[in-house]
C-alpha cells in the first residue's frame, strides 16, 4: 500500500463563497443564521453569525458541521437513542440536530456546513442552498 | 448595508432593580432562589443566591437566563426530543427547564432572566414578578 | 472531638449589602468593576458587572473572591513561583491577582470578594471599601 | 440611574467588509492568517483560517480579539508577569499576544479583531489594516 494519499481541501475562497451564498439564502428567507464551514479534518475555516442570530447557536453550528463532515452524511437522521449515546461520548461535538451536511466534491468529502438560529429545516435548507451555488458540489434532498 | 445598528443594552442598575424585585418576589413566596441577569449577549450581569436556595441551582439559573436571551422565548416550552439535542450540543447551557424569560424592551431583546431552586412554576413566577415590575418591560401568560 | 462545628455563613442581605457598597465606591472612583461575593465553601452567593466593566473580568474576579475566601488571605501576595503552580493545578481558579479579600467577621472567615476590571490597586481598594462599610468585617491594609 | 443605555454594534457586513480587507492584506503580505472578529461582548462574529494559516491559531486569534474587545486596547503592551496571571485566571481567554485590536467607533468599543499565523508584529499590522479600511474605525500607531 501506499504511504500517502491525495485530499482535495477546501479553500479559504471556497469557504468564503459558501459563508457569501448561505448569508444571501438566510436574508431572502428573512431568518439570521449562524454559519459554520470546517474542513475535512473538522477545524473550523469560516463563521459568520448574522445579525439577529442567536448567540448560543455559535457553538451548535460548529458542531453540526463538525458532525457532517466527519460522519460524510446530513445531520439529523440517525436514530435517537444512538445519538444520543454519540452525543454523551463526544462531549456534544456529534449532534443529531439538523442542519449540518457534509460538502461533498467528485464523491470526495471536503468538509462541512453547519447552520442553526431557524428551524431545523430552514437550517438545512440554506446549508443545501449553499452547496447548490458551489460548482461540482453534491446537494441533498430532504422529505 | 450598514456596517453597525443600535442596541438597548440592560444598565447595572437596571439589572439591580430586577435582582432586588425577584428576591422580594421569592422571600414572599418563601422559597428561596437562585437568580441570574445575563445582558443580550448572554453574559452575566448580575446574579444571587438566597439564603437556603439550592448551591447546584447556580449554574442552572444562569443557563436559564442565556437560553431566553439567546431563544427570545421562555424556556421550557421546546419539543422534549429537540430540547436534548440543543442541550447535548451546547455543552448544557440552553436549557428547557422553565425559569428563563427574555428581557423585551420596546420589542428588543436586552436580555434574559433565570430562576433556579423552586418548582419550574414556581422559578418562572418569580422572573415574570421581576418583568412586571420593570417599567416598560414585556411579561409572559402561563397556562 | 465533636461530630460537628458551627460556621457563621453570609447572608443574601449582608452580600447584597457588600455589593451595593462596592459598586457606590467604584462608582465614586469612576471605574466599573465586576463584582462577585462568594460563601466560604467557594459557591457564588452575589455577582454584579458594571456598565463598562471588562466582559472578560467576570472570572477573574470570581476567582479573586475564590481564592480569598479559600487561603484566608489577600490575593496578590504570594510569591510568583508557587502562584503559578497553585493557577495551574487548579485550573485557573486560584489566582495571585490583586483585588481578592476574604470576608473575616469575628476572626471567622465567612466568604471572600472579589473585584475586577480596574488596576490591581483599584480592585483591592473597592474590595476593601466593601468591607469598612461591613460591621464586624476585619479591613486590611496595603503598602 | 437609567435602567438601560444605547450601544453601537457591528452588524455582520461590517464584520464581512473587516474579514475579507483583513484577507487582502494577509495576501499582499503572503503570509496566511486565522482572523477572528468578536463583539463587544466577547462573542464571536466571524472568523476566517486563510490557505496555509496555523490550524492551532484559530483559538488564539480568537483570544485575542476577545481580549482587545475587552479590554478596549491592543493586545501585547501587559506588563509579562500581570499578563500571566490574567491569562491564567481567564483560562487562557485574556492574552498578551499581539495581534488584536480593538474596533473603536465614534469612541465607542464595538468589539475586537484578532489575528494570528504570522509574527505578532504581522498579525497586528493585519488587524490594524482592516481598520485602516473601515470608516470611521480608530487605527493604531505602534513602536
Amino acid at each position: 500500500m501506499n504511504p500517502t494519499f491525495s485530499q482535495i481541501k477546501l479553500s479559504h475562497a471556497g469557504a468564503l463563497q459558501l459563508l457569501n451564498t448561505a448569508i444571501e439564502k438566510a436574508m431572502t428567507m428573512q431568518q439570521p443564521q449562524c454559519i459554520a464551514i470546517v474542513d475535512e479534518g473538522c477545524n473550523l475555516l469560516a463563521f459568520m453569525r448574522m445579525d439577529g442570530a442567536k448567540v448560543l447557536s455559535e457553538k451548535s453550528a460548529i458542531h453540526k458541521a463538525m458532525t457532517a463532515a466527519s460522519s460524510r452524511v446530513p445531520t439529523g437522521n440517525t436514530e435517537e437513542a444512538l445519538a444520543a449515546k454519540l452525543a454523551a461520548a463526544t462531549g456534544g461535538v456529534v449532534t443529531n440536530l439538523k442542519g449540518g451536511l457534509p460538502i461533498i466534491l467528485n464523491g470526495q468529502v471536503v468538509g462541512g456546513i453547519g447552520v442553526g438560529s431557524g428551524t431545523g429545516n430552514q437550517d438545512r435548507e440554506v446549508a443545501n442552498h449553499a452547496l447548490a451555488a458551489f460548482v461540482g458540489a453534491q446537494t441533498f434532498v430532504f422529505d
